[in-house]
């Protein structure tokens, strides 16, 4: 039980660092990407899939879940681990990001946000107190506060102002969790695109000795040169015996940058959602399956790749499958993708206890 | 390599009987029910699933490769197992099925059928030497002869005819045969509902003397009861040391009757289909898992089933799969229906070795 995070080695030549984070549900070699599944289920994958996959931590989604099939039902399963048969660390995000981007009609004050479910129209009010709950009866082994994410382009004074709430609602998120024994909170630096309301905020929330520290309100829009520039900054500045987070992050190269900043954890949504649509990440490219080129093209997608797609199939039968728009071409897919956006990660994890990070990794960390 | 069929055991109260059918890609133990994989693919599981359900022999359709992504490339590919990455034995269906269900317009002649692609509208032509060139290209274990399957209802002239002319194409799908050794070819019964036309079709084609017997033409849209009375009166006209297989029926009390007539392989695409729906077959019954009765409901679908959706998710979390419309949901029920009619065959087989067959399926055996 409990959590701790053991650094295991720091790059000689840029801040990144492998470690290990314990959580009550087993450890999580750093850095490391985390498959999304958002409704309790990474999308098309079975728990046994997600394992031979190399995924040790993965997300759920409180708002999603809130609205169906509610914490009630999960916590009536015996939580969420027990709900998805995943034996392995979950992450819950607090739902701040889907308030914020996916409810038209919201009104925000101090107190929280009021919004209408998307599902049937009842209103339900969200506040700081409330996510927490949520998340409590839930159970992951890393909870999230509860934020206000500024949409990108913003007033500067609009994200001071969701910054400095985010802040007194995170002091609130603390007050309000119950299971602080089982369950870590961590807290989202805020600010926007803003260095200086970012550093304040992170600044901030240092003080508050959290288990954990995330990046948030980035990948919302902004270009890919401003989270290199935010995480360059913040991430140094966050406390060295913690885990740090980087929200929604999980491009090759975004990620490469920003270990090399000293960032530990990673999520997306991409590697599923491209698998739903055909597309495969294979050292780095994204490949259309549906390409006629692959039609009499008898390789494996990766023939490095451990994964089941890439053992036991070829790219002519992932191009029949997906121009017939059968399941299994999805499920293969999605399989190699998040299989190779955690080996992306295991394997710069590697080089970093070899200190060999910033050699081997070069063509990615230039800018 | 090479065939033989193995008989076990044989009930003392019914004709059913427990075999091993040894084929070039492994044996199969009689009686079975065998997965549809149309497109070479079952329907949202992977091979190791397949596996896991217990899947010895599954299916493939000429017709439906033939279209897409054609026998060539499948060829070129090493062979449908290769294709498909599934190293035990496959058996492909002629296309005579699907070009008589499927296609508006076609041309019927003694030479073949004439008829459109329903995927480019390109004119194809298809006869009994073309159905097993290219089923010899796809290399399946036991491939099925050609055959004119009439509707139902139809005039008894027009079944006699089809009859007829499928017992002509036979024996030129015989003569076209190039890999006897590697693929055994399977002749079938038609006859429509008329059992004189069935048993003249029957003993024709044992004079042949061919490597396993189908029936075919049933579950066409005849009441159940009609497949019972051709199977009780067919199935024991056909060789006892041959493999005896009743095309497209894969349902319970069908299953068990057939048995008891002497029937030893199904096939049938229910299982996926119902699981695409979010239906489970559960000891007999259907159960819509999207039904709020399931909502709260923490046990597992059957927990005596040894699959995946039973072994480590409940009814509730099914439920949630599938109100959310998650892919996991399809792909856990389908998983757990293909278990569940495999494993009625296993028990069945089990019960029929050690003679209790007639006892303990009882109930599946009244009228
Ligand atoms: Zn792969
Ligand atoms: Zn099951």
């Amino acid at each position: 039980m409990g959590f701790s995070f053991q650094l295991q080695a720091n790059c000689t030549q840029t801040q990144a660092r492998a470690g290990v984070f314990h959580t009550p549900h087993g450890r999580v070699e750093t850095p490391r990407f985390m498959p999304v599944g958002t409704l309790a289920t990474v999308k098309g994958l079975t728990p046994e899939q997600l394992e031979q996959a190399g995924s040790q931590m993965i997300l759920a989604n409180t708002y999603h879940l809130h609205l169906q099939p509610t914490e009630t039902i999960i916590e009536a399963a015996g939580g969420l681990h027990a709900f998805m048969g995943w034996e392995q660390p979950i992450l819950t995000d607090s739902g701040g990001f889907q308030v914020f981007s996916l409810s038209k009609l919201r009104q925000i004050s101090e107190e929280g946000v009021i919004f209408r479910s998307p599902r049937d129209g009842r209103k339900i009010n969200l506040t700081p107190e409330r996510a927490i709950a949520i998340q409590n009866a839930l159970g992951a082994d890393v909870i999230m506060a509860f934020d206000e994410c500024p949409p990108y382009p913003a007033e500067r004074s609009a994200v001071k102002d969701a910054t400095d709430r985010t802040y007194r609602w995170l002091e609130r998120c603390i007050r309000a969790h119950q299971r602080p024994q089982e369950q870590a909170l961590f807290g989202i630096v805020q600010g926007g695109v803003h260095l200086d309301l970012r550093e304040e905020a992170a600044r901030a929330l240092i003080e508050l000795d959290l288990p954990g520290y995330a990046i948030g309100g980035v990948s919302v829009g902004e270009p890919p040169e401003f989270i290199h520039e935010i995480v360059k900054a913040i991430a140094p500045l966050l406390p060295e015996a913690k885990p740090r987070y980087l929200m929604g992050v999980g491009t090759y190269r975004e990620m490469a940058r920003a270990i090399a900043s000293g960032i530990d954890l990673f999520d997306c949504v991409i590697p599923t959602r491209l698998g739903r649509h055909g597309a495969a990440l294979v050292r780095g490219e994204r490949w259309n399956l549906k390409n006629a080129r692959f039609k009499e093209d008898y390789r494996p997608l990766d023939e490095t790749c451990p994964c089941a797609a890439c053992q036991r199939h070829s790219r002519a039968y992932l191009n029949h499958l997906i121009k017939s728009r059968e399941m299994l071409g999805y499920i293969l897919i999605s399989l190699h993708n998040v299989t190779e956006l955690i080996r992306f990660t295991q394997e710069i994890r590697a080089a970093i206890l070899a200190d060999r990070f910033a050699e081997e990794f070069a063509p990615w960390l230039e800018s």
